[in-house]
């Protein structure tokens, strides 16, 4: 491997005039001498050694990022887009951890950055209390928080990028009642989320506005418990297991019939959960799912689901990350996306029957 | 964060007891001391330096994983399972990245991890030339590859783990052809990777074995060009698209009636597309999917695929690595794994058309 004095050398110039260049302080140096290092770096192929970057800058050219889990197709998503901004963008790489939302998984793994010298993170939790995501942050870690807005009332160490999670479920409940509906439920899984929180909220507010200007919604949340927080179809299963629940309800007439579900996953398996036992989407229920999955587009009815702006998002949280590791007197704060509602097959007017 | 002269201190014990416990040498430690020094390794929450530890053996704790995109849920499937081993059994971490299978960026993966101290690295990637990988061995990395076999009459310096990919697509097809499928096609991608090659071969093998046996079976490989290698839904797009295209094909009564698909979100991709057209499956058309990934029990109808033994492979792959990485004198190997047919709803007799 070619070493900085190697490139000094072919471009004739000091091994310090090409660490200038490797550092970007190139304002005051002569455009042909530039042209003529760049040419060298090239020509040797020469990559900067991390150890060596280690030493000036304090840490590695490497984010940490963790999952709940990789094999979940969101954050599968989100992941690809964070590690290929962080590569093309700035020649960072990711070390990527999932964490099945356990706390000492999480832990160790900050643990094993901070000892590898890695010093920024993204994490993808939303857990409702994530003190020790702020412990992290004292540290000396920088971290962005994904899915989830600030815990209200505090002053944050941590930045926040996340959709609206509110405005996603409130959306997709609104278009429900759009559609004559007014027997509505929310699926979602046990464990309150901070994100799960802020959609139940966004459910009950479009409900409550509604029942403003006259109509009678009922909404209700149904919430299952998952068998276990390991598997890749943890999600999906659980929407399976939900619509069997939900066709139970008795009297019929009474269940809901606008089903608003806390993510893409959960919604899938409710579609194929209702289908097994034989409720027809849209003509007998409607479903909403939230993420915008390209997945959504593959499932039979095709999906209704609440888009997100992931690359948007993926943006932000690197360059966030890249500018509080440069400049750790930046000021964290909380960048809230808006949803957009996808409108495909699964929602309908209701059956009416009496 | 504690050293291990905070240990040594703590346990009263000398800096070198401390290091022959972390490394394992107790043989002849009394268990007293031995628990004195692991008492407070527990108090003081220590974990040994990272960079200590490169400084002794060579490289980080740290695995290197190549994925052409993690956004794919076949590969978010596997990567979920190496990395969780890597890190439950190994304390190792997972510096992942997407190639897109673009060897430039597979490249500079590699000289990533070299700078980064990182020897011990998983491809998945299937390209028909490896020999990039094989160079990249020869410069210290410890190479599994995944998903493909050894270029044949070659000496490989790294490990491929893999399903035989032949018996794979020679389930599926021999299932077609069992339920009276006479006209088959093998919808794929352009690009010959060498996972795609053998499943060609393995169509065309129980093709030509009904054939013996007195059955007029034609056998035909539909390739399609995806608009970019880039996207997270790039293959079931295509799908979508090959649907259209076979519903095109004339005479009607000449197209194929069974369809193997190269990979389940191809076969996602065939289902979507055909329902387009207005052909049904399994009434019309069947379909065969590979890689039996779980959102396949989700798809209506639920999609008849081919399983593969995933965490047994990623088992392989991770146990691999580290017995080389242990002993660079381990000789290579293939490590091939059978796949079994997952039957569902996909498959039906084939429509009797004169």
């Amino acid at each position: 491997m070619s070493t900085i004095q190697d490139v000094a050398r072919q471009a004739g110039v000091s091994a310090s005039t090409v660490s200038n260049v490797l550092n970007g302080r190139t304002d005051r140096m002569r455009s042909e001498t530039l042209g003529r290092v760049n040419e060298a770096i090239r020509t040797l192929r020469f990559r900067p050694s991390h150890s060596a970057r280690q030493l000036k800058t304090g840490h590695i050219a490497m984010l940490g990022l963790l999952v709940p889990s990789i094999a979940n197709p969101m954050y599968g998503a989100i992941a690809r887009e964070i590690e290929t901004l962080a590569q093309e963008r700035h020649g960072y790489r990711v070390m990527m951890g999932n964490t099945y939302r356990d706390r000492d998984k999480e832990a160790a793994f900050f643990d094993d950055l901070l000892s590898h010298g890695v010093r920024g993170v993204v994490v993808i939790s939303s857990l409702v209390d994530e003190r020790h995501f702020e412990s992290a942050g004292e540290r000396g870690l920088v971290l962005v928080s994904y899915d989830r807005r600030a815990t209200p009332g505090t002053r944050s160490g941590i930045d926040h990028v996340t959709v609206d999670n509110f405005e996603s479920a409130r959306l997709a409940t609104a278009h429900l009642i759009a559609h004559g509906h007014t027997r509505l439920a929310f699926v979602t899984a046990a464990g309150m989320t901070m994100s799960r929180q802020e959609k139940i909220k966004g459910f009950e507010a479009a409900a409550a506005e509604a029942n403003k200007t006259g109509r009678k919604v009922h909404a209700q949340v149904i919430e299952g418990t998952p068998d276990t927080q390991y598997g890749d179809s943890v999600m999906s299963e659980l929407g399976r297991a939900q619509a069997h629940t939900i066709a139970a309800l008795a009297p019929a007439g009474k269940r809901p019939t606008g089903l608003v579900a806390v993510n893409d996953m959960m919604a899938l398996g409710l579609l194929a959960g209702l289908r097994e036992v034989g409720i027809s989407v849209p003509g007998e229920m409607s479903v909403v799912g939230m993420d915008g999955l390209f997945l959504t587009a593959l499932s039979h009815p095709q999906l209704t689901t609440i888009h997100l702006p992931l690359p948007e998002m993926a943006t932000t949280i690197v360059e966030r990350v890249m500018l509080r590791l440069a400049d750790a007197a930046t000021p964290t704060g909380e960048f809230i996306f808006q949803p957009t509602l996808v409108e495909r097959e699964s929602v309908g007017p209701p059956l009416m029957r009496r």
